[in-house]
């Protein structure tokens, strides 16, 4: 299977100083910056120099283990992304939100927001957030069942969705002269009554450019790609091989008739931090730099939280003990496997595993020149296991503009991706049209 | 009583395109622009100008009986200002926010990432939302009591100030010698357990530039002056006549001691929409041509909901209806009172009464000179009715610009105003020390 004839995207996933969990440490960044909103706005203009379809920030709700060593999402990302959409034109801006720990009219109302501030850039992706910690800042003992979670995302979807659609497109007419400022037969009450929600609507905000925003997927369990398949327009994931990035990406394809959607209307985004240098072995070397940087006591704990195992006691040089079965898993269930197989099939000790997950906490990682990252790039995407990538730089901003500027034109010179944008909306950028209101009926011209 | 050793405050409240309920009919005005975020970073730039301590914006979370006539709040506030945060850089930004209907930890993050990303000129008009539109669109038949409401706002407050305080100032380290992110002793589990919300902690955001955002309080009710005493920092409110005014102020400071405050931590900000014109009689003219463009269909809707009598079917020139006595009034009460008292006191007609409400909804109008309005606000500032003023152009950005242009000057060569910023944060602007964490120990210095 291939997919060349699909336009090719990237996405910059954009966190801190870098990816890589000791970049703070590194002489490569400043450490400072990552409490500076125009660090931030600059990485969004260097994305946009580079024709970038968007920039991603994860999030979540909680500091857990990290207080001591790591450099945590310090802005509330739709707050961060709308000062750098004042300070952007065209890229694309995805925040993370939770469907765990929102209100849906809030929420959908903050995303049409950003909609308008950036003329049509947001996106948003959906998480149900899984850690404990989370957890613990909204009122739980535990957390949250996954399959409730995915449950309650599901819903919670549906109606932002709805609310987001409660507004068609011509309903604001802003006629002075008649007085009228909206139409309120195109402006809907909702009376969403749902398991969880009860939303009377509609919501209170004009419809926004692009009717909503993209809709954004990054877990990969079952449920996962299942609700992947019902409502992402793109998903990111972590994969390790091209085999496993092939076998993900039929999955979801294989999942979209069933929702009435086709392969065109998802984008699948594997994770890649890329070491970029003049040579292999310069970039090699580069990597182990930052290996060598990594606190042992720092990714020991955040390795037990993800296993939900303490190994803070654990032999560094020892294999990993015996780990829980997936379904014994309610926090992420996609990334425990991905960890857990990796960490099995390749026989590792808790350090070499702490070393492998220290660029991306499991997605790829990929030392090499612009010429043999370029190459893997379109490797995959000619062999149809992905539609394009999420761009993790390990070091901010220099591992971003290496990309941009040393990778992105060889990609350009190839036909693979774009020299300047066609398009003005993060929809437009990744070849989706503007979404129409459900509600808009098929009206009859009344006769002139 | 006088407070003339107080220094004067300026607050811009800014709505749509005009407080004046049918500002976007009148020619002054751009209707569209409502939909534009340009707009709205030109305003800050023109407060910026002026040397104003703030801008504000207001917020609901409805549409309620308002889509076919007025131009609604777009933009959610928060996401908004720091787009204009990013255009600006001493103004300070106020958004309003509900107690009633927001997570406390989403709260506190949201407000803190705006402090960081504006270099601490964040400022939260904290509410408790007094419409059945609003609750309908979380999960409620009705409105939740106006005592209920306090009692949540309460606690909500007492909560966020805690996630902000999680944080000691001085808990990032961002050592990368050592490898220490931030020091586990200064960022502190709250185990907090209230009456409605239990939240772990800590915040997941260092501690921002003001230590936490101005807190701003707008309801005049028992209750709200209460909890105005007992928490804000400044107070917007609706006062109609100087005695009004007076007394309101003496009423705010008496609460004070209570709370182990002083005045001086208390700014009190009475609204003022000013129609500005080279003669009083141009300036009376100017108003009138905006009475003249109000919707009575739509003014009556909105009276009707403040109200809670439905007067859409009451004559226009018959006196008010009888009202319910404001104990039956689960909305907003003081707003209520107001503009029963008004109805009553000045006998007026239903369609006076709504001339009188739409300059700002119940704020003291004032057309005049730039002397008269400067001479207008000092004498309520000496007389100890006001620390200063909520300043609401009638229509924008004309409005805002003549008072920038024309008033502010008056007022500097008084000495009454600054006539440049000598802080860097929305708190200096209005005098006013950044906050330490209440958790901040007396630590003994180790010896050397
Ligand atoms: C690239 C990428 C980014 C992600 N970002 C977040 C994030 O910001 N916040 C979050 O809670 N989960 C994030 N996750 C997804 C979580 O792992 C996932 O939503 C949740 O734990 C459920 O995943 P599961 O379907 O694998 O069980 C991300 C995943 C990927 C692949
Ligand atoms: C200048 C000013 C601005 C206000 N802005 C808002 C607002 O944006 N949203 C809101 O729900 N209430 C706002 N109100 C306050 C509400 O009237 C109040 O929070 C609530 O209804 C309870 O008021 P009460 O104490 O008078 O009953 C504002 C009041 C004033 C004076």
């Amino acid at each position: 299977m291939t997919n060349a004839r699909k336009p090719f995207h990237l996405n910059a996933f954009l966190m801190g100083v870098g990816h890589h969990e000791a970049a703070w440490r590194h002489p490569r960044t400043q450490e400072r910056r990552v409490l500076d909103v125009k660090h931030f706005q600059e990485l969004g203009q260097i994305a946009e120099r580079g024709k970038l379809d968007s920039v991603f920030f994860a999030d979540g709700l909680a500091v857990g283990p990290r207080i001591k060593r790591n450099a945590l999402a310090v802005f509330e990302p739709v707050t961060l992304l709308a000062a750098i959409a004042a300070a952007t034109e065209h890229i694309g801006l995805i925040a993370t939100a939770s469907t765990s720990y929102n209100e849906p009219f809030n929420l959908a109302r903050k995303f049409a927001s950003l909609d308008h501030i950036s003329g049509g850039r947001a996106g948003w992706n959906i998480v149900t957030s899984g850690t404990e910690d989370e957890a613990f800042n909204f009122g739980y003992d535990a957390i949250p069942e996954h399959a409730r979670r995915y449950e309650r995302a599901d819903e919670f979807v549906d109606l932002a969705v709805q609310l987001w659609d409660s507004w068609e497109s011509d309903a604001v007419v802003l006629d002075p002269e008649t007085g009228v400022f909206a139409d309120p037969d195109k402006v809907h009450t909702l009376d969403y009554q749902g398991e969880r929600f009860r939303v009377r609507g509609p919501l209170n905000s004009p419809r926004s450019p692009q009717g909503r925003p993209l809709l954004v997927q990054a877990g990969s369990s079952e449920s996962g790609k299942e609700f992947a398949a019902k409502y992402a327009e793109a998903v990111f994931t972590a994969q390790r091989t091209l085999e496993e990035g092939q076998q993900f990406y039929q999955d979801l394809e294989e999942r979209l008739p069933k929702y009435g959607r086709s392969a065109d209307e998802l984008k699948v985004l594997p994770g890649l931090v890329p070491f970029i240098a003049d040579t292999e072995e310069q970039a090699r070397a580069l990597e182990q730099e930052f290996t060598d940087l990594i606190s042992p006591d720092y990714a020991l704990r955040q390795l037990s939280s993800l296993l939900g195992v303490d190994l803070t006691e654990h032999a560094l040089d020892a294999p990993l003990p015996p780990l829980p079965p997936v379904s014994a898993i309610e926090g992420g269930k996609s990334r425990f496997t991905l960890v857990k197989e990796l960490a099995e099939k390749e026989e590792l000790t808790v350090r070499q595993l702490i070393g492998k997950l220290g660029g991306g906490r499991g997605h790829r990682t990929f030392a090499g020149t612009p010429e043999q990252i370029a190459d893997e790039l379109q490797s995959w995407y000619e062999a149809g296991a992905a539609d394009g990538f999420n761009i993790m730089p390990p070091y901010l901003p220099g591992g971003l503009e290496d990309f941009v500027d040393r990778v992105v034109p060889i990609l350009q010179q190839r036909g693979l991706f774009r020299t300047d944008y066609t398009a003005t909306t993060l929809r437009g950028h990744y070849g989706l049209d503007p979404v129409e209101s459900q509600f808009t009926p098929v009206r009859i011209q009344a006769s002139a």
